[in-house]
Order: structure tokens, then sequence, then C-alpha cells
């Protein structure tokens, strides 16, 4: 047993004090877990475009100063009283999506939507209502119940799942958020079927993910949607069969009409991966009549609002969306690790970039290059 | 065999020669059927909103002069060569949703727009591309692939069903569109679940047969939204549980707030019935986060826009829509009229009012009455 077991534990963080300001790498107290609740050290994380919403200060419900972070593997230093599920030692995956298994969202077998800690979650708080994390003698916020930018962290215990130890870490920390969410989207929330036309939006970490997840249902003929040219060899390498730039359209026509000439009257899946809402209007409207279903995945900007005719949907087209793609993070995840572990599972290739902890500000600009897919973070190196 | 077989045939019918102009009781000639057409005699035929919005002049696809009318019942005359699906003598419900069994739409199991005849249909014409009506010297379009606003007219065989001879034709008409779309939308389109909470807003003949759907599928709560209390006894006649007039709310209050507190978080199923797309934001924000479905049946006015926020979608809500609530005319119409003579589907109910053909233009105004649930005109009597 660990002797930090039961103590506070100071180490470093990625702290972020203001909306618009840097992260700033700090030293923080890390308070020892409460009932229900687990320590976890944090070797790696990805940095996702979520961490840099809220920290440019347009999510209306962020709060500083906080410690960002959710895309997070590590080991469990210490766990509180009552914790069954992840002992110390175990290997874990940090989940911003809980699953309680007692709650309304989670019995109801429709939805991954866990409530259990929802209100207190989003405040930034712990279930009780407390913050773990201190730095210059003041409480530090949680971010999305799992704050992944320190190198120790405390979540609920049921934001947290054990996964294979033969998995590596650096790899696993992005079936916390990225990976999962697009390739949930294909695989559990849309159930994309054999031989079906599918058009992915947005060809990031998410929506290569969704090429995969189609790939892996064996859809028929996958398009990839993107401003960025590179773009298509991307997409090709999980799977697509047809890039589009909507930039080089023909002079008038819109998407919608461009890939609806492509599949013979619209496509029988779209997901959105961008969080612009005049896409995510295009989506659907690029669907087949009758049938077509457009999955929104990307978060849109505060007060922005999506639009469309509502002919489209009378006609047969359906509009849904999923978070965390539908999937249940301690019932389905590590599957999804001994996935990538046979083989059928790529997540190697999405890793575009190394960075350490101290170089975490710098993995934020890169993530915003076209050439960045995912930026991993070493957490134990300055 | 009537000795009208392969004559024109002259007849009254309700004309409508311009936008926002009376229909006018005309004599008009009716040609025979051509191959894959069949010619009815229209015993009884429903009045229904689609009618008058087409006839108002705000249909941006509406076309003059017109026999307009979808909602018909009466017996087949004579057919054209090559007709197998029904024969002289048959009593008949008309199908503005035509079943083809052969297209790409038909064939996909997932919906009952059949595409076969769509083109020429929307521009009113015959799937040869003529008409069939002419009066004046003129030729008069056809509307929605029907025109049961004739004493006689012509269909393609693909836009016609044959039913038990022993179901009243006044009855049998309304299953022509209001009765079949809302409880097709229920029962077919959301397969509403046992024990479900539902909310119908509109409680006009589609809402009501939503209601009857609902009930049918054993919902545990259905309410009804409309802003006439009268309609509060209405929708407990088909099984609604509770009733909500959205304009007798307590101060700020909106509707989607109180539906989810009388829900405890929402709607399993929402219903649109009225074409109004500020209510279509409603009733799908009234849907509970993780699986709340709202489906839109109403036709919104040309050019009109539903909105939302993707938050909405993100947290699993789904937005979808359906015509003639997903009912596959030529296939399930039949088992509908059975269900109706078994005493299991109520029809008679939503008859209100009943006029002649002569008594047209005063249909039209009755409809706009908020008692009229349904008119059935006699098209044999002026």
């Amino acid at each position: 047993m660990a002797d930090t077991v039961g103590k506070t534990i100071t180490c470093k963080a990625a702290v972020a004090w203001g909306a618009g300001q840097p992260l700033s790498i700090e030293d923080i107290e890390v308070l020892p877990p409460r009932a229900h609740e687990v320590r976890i050290q944090i070797y790696y994380t990805g940095v996702c475009h979520t961490d840099a919403y809220t920290l440019s200060g347009k999510d209306p419900e962020g709060a500083f100063p906080i410690v960002l972070g959710h895309e997070g593997a590590g080991y469990v230093e210490s766990v509180g009283e009552g914790v069954t599920n992840v002992k110390p030692g175990d290997h874990v995956v940090a989940l911003y999506t809980p699953e309680c298994r007692e709650c309304k969202f989670c019995k109801s077998g429709k939805t991954n939507l866990c409530g259990k800690i929802r209100a207190t979650q989003g405040k930034g708080l712990m279930p009780d209502g407390t913050s773990r994390f201190r730095a210059k003698g003041q409480d530090l916020l949680h971010f999305m119940g799992t704050s992944t930018f320190s190198q120790y962290t405390v979540v609920a215990d049921i934001s947290v799942v054990a996964v294979k130890q033969d998995a590596p870490m650096d790899r696993t920390c992005l079936l916390g958020c990225g990976i999962t969410t697009g390739y949930g989207a294909a695989t559990v929330t849309a159930n994309v079927e054999e031989g079906s036309t599918v058009a992915v939006f947005g060809a990031g970490c998410v929506g290569l993910s969704v090429v995969q997840g189609a790939a892996q249902n064996k859809a028929g003929k996958i398009i990839v949607v993107d401003v960025n040219n590179d773009k298509k060899a991307w997409g090709e390498k999980f799977g697509a069969t047809d890039f589009v730039n909507p930039l080089e359209l023909k002079d008038g026509q819109t998407i919608q009409d461009k890939l609806i000439e492509m599949t013979d009257g619209g496509l029988d899946y779209t997901f959105d991966c961008t969080g612009n809402v005049n896409v995510m209007r295009a989506a659907l409207e690029a669907c087949h009549k009758g049938w077509g279903q457009s999955i929104v995945i990307g978060v849109a900007a505060a007060g922005q609002e999506i639009a469309t005719r509502p002919f489209q949907l009378v006609t047969g087209r359906v509009w849904k969306g999923c978070a965390f793609g539908g999937i249940k993070g301690r019932t389905q995840l590590p599957g999804l690790v001994e996935d990538y572990l046979k083989g059928s599972l790529k997540v190697d290739e999405f890793i575009t970039h190394r960075k350490t902890l101290g170089e975490m500000n710098n993995a934020f600009e890169t993530m915003k290059g076209g050439d960045c897919i995912r930026a991993v973070v070493d957490m134990r190196t300055l």
C-alpha cells in the first residue's frame, strides 16, 4: 500500500485560473478520497476541444479556478470507504459520463446518461458538494467529474473503470473521450447497418472514430466531409471510401446536394463531428428521405441553434444525437480495450503528437492545427 | 358491368378554380381509366386542413384549377388495363400515399413513402403526365393522387385499396387520412410502449387519433395539450388521462416546463398535430432526456422552420416525423377497417358534422370551428 494513503498529496497540475488565460503548472494539494471516491494517479491524458472551449471562457457554465482534462488513464492510488468496483493498483480510465447502475437513466436500458451525480459534476464539485483540490490557499473546481490535468485526481467511484493492465495507458486514455465518442456513435447509437451509406462531417479524432465504427459495421460507402484535403488520407486510413471538400464544390452546389447526388437520394446515416450548427443542418438534409438518420455529436457554442424545415422530418428523416457515443463506460469500455489488444480497434493511429505536462499550453496550440488528430500528454514529466 | 365503362362520365364535383376562391359545384367530365388506373365512384369524403391550406393559396406548390379532396371512400366503377389489385364493385379507400411494392422506398421495409408516382402526383397529374378531369373546356388538375371532391375520380391502381364491404363508407373514408395518420403515428412510427408517457399537441382528428393509438398501446399517461378547453372531454373519450391548456399556465411557465413537471423529467413520446413550428419545438423540448422522442405530424406553412439547441439532441432526445402515420395503405388499411368492425378502433366518434356535396364550402367553414372534429360529406347529394 502506498504511504500516501489517507494523506493529502502535493503534486503538479495544469491549473486554469481564469477564462482565456494560459494554463499554469502549479503545485496543488489533492485530498484523500472520501466514501465512494477514488484517487487516481494520472499517467496520460488527451487534450480535447471541450477543454479548450471551457478555457476560452465561451462556455457559460465554465467557472474558475479549475483543473481541466477529461480524457485520462492512470492507476488507482487509493479508494475511499465503500468502493468495490476498483482497487488500488488497478489500471483505470476516468469516465466523464459516469454509470451508477441505480438511477432512472442507468436502469432504463435506453441511454448512457447517468443522472446520479449530474448536479454536483455540473458545478465542478464532488458528489458531497466539496472539492478535493487546493492551490495557493484556495479550492479549485473539478471538471467533468474527472480533472485529468493533474498528476493525481479524485473521482466518484461511478466515474472510473478498470481495464486490462497490458493495455498501454498512453493509448487507453484516448478511450476516455474522443475515440469512444465517435466509435460508439456509429456502432451503438446509430448501429450502422451492413452495406449502408454514411457521411461523416469533420475528420478529427471523433469523426475518424465514426469512420472506424462504420467500417467495423461494414458500411458500403463512407464519405468524409472536411475542409482540409489532408483529411482524405486520414479518412482512408480508418476505412473511408470517399472524400468531399465542401469548399471545392461546383458553383452553387450545396454539400447536401453533392452528397445526395453521390448516393442516389441521400445517406442512410450522417454524423456531425464539427459542433457547427450549419453543418448539423446540412448533415440532416443530406439524409435519405424515408429513413436517413443524422446524429449530432459535436458540441455547439452557447446559444447556437439548429434549424430545418419540418418537412425534412415528416418525410422520414430522423435527427438525434449522443454523448460519449452512447457507451456505458463501466460496462462497455473494458471491451473496447480488449478490442484494441486483439487488434480490431485502432488507437495508436490517432496519436499525432506527444507532449509533457510542462508543455500543456503547447498541446492546446497544437490541437488547433490541421495536422493534429490527438496530442497525448505524459503527466509524469514536466 | 356498368354501362359507363370505357366512356367519359359527366358528374358533379367541387372545383377549385383559383386560390382563395370558394369551391364551385360544376359538371365535370371524368375520362375512363387508362392502364393501371382505377375509376372510383366516391360516396363519402372527409374535409381536411390540407385541402383548406391548398385552397387558401398559401401552399407554394398549389396550382389551379384543381379537384381537391384526399379522404374518400367509394366503389370501383371500372378499371384500366393491367389492374389486378381491385375490381369493379370493390369497396375502396383512396390512398394519397400510394404503395407500389416495387420502388426503393417500398422495398426498404423502413418507410411508407412510396416513390413511384411522386413526381406526377406532385404536379397534379396522372402517372402518364395527363389529367382525367375536364370542365368548361379545360383540364383540371388532380390533387394528392386522389381528388375525392368529385362524384367520380380516377387514381393510379397503387393509390387505392379494397376494404371489407360491410364497413360503412361514411366511416372508412376517414381512414384515408386523419384517423390513420394519428393512429399510425402512435402505433407504427413511435410504437408507444406500454406504461410510457405521451403528450399530444392539438386535439383535432389527427391528435385524437394519436390519443387512441397511445391508449391502444397501453400508454400509462396520455396528456392532451390544446388551447380549447372543450378538448379535455374529447381527449378523455379516446383514452387521454390529462389535459393542459397552455394559455392557462402560471406566470412565466412554459408548456415544456409544465409537462416536464407533470412527468418527473419529461415525456417518452410527444406528437405535434398542429403544424405550428413553435409547438413542434415545445414538443421536442418536453421530451425526457436520454430517450424521449418527438414526432412531427402537422404540416407547417411554407418557409417555416423548426429550431432548437443541439444540446437537446446530444442529450438523447430524438426528433422525427411521419406522413400518413407511417402506414402502408394497401398492406395495412384493410386491417384497420377490420379493427373498426371488431369494435377495437373508434371511427364513428370523430364525425361531428355531416354535409352534402352542395354544402362543401360550408363544410370548409365548419372545419375551422372548435367544435368540428370531422365533417363527412355525402358526395351523392347536392
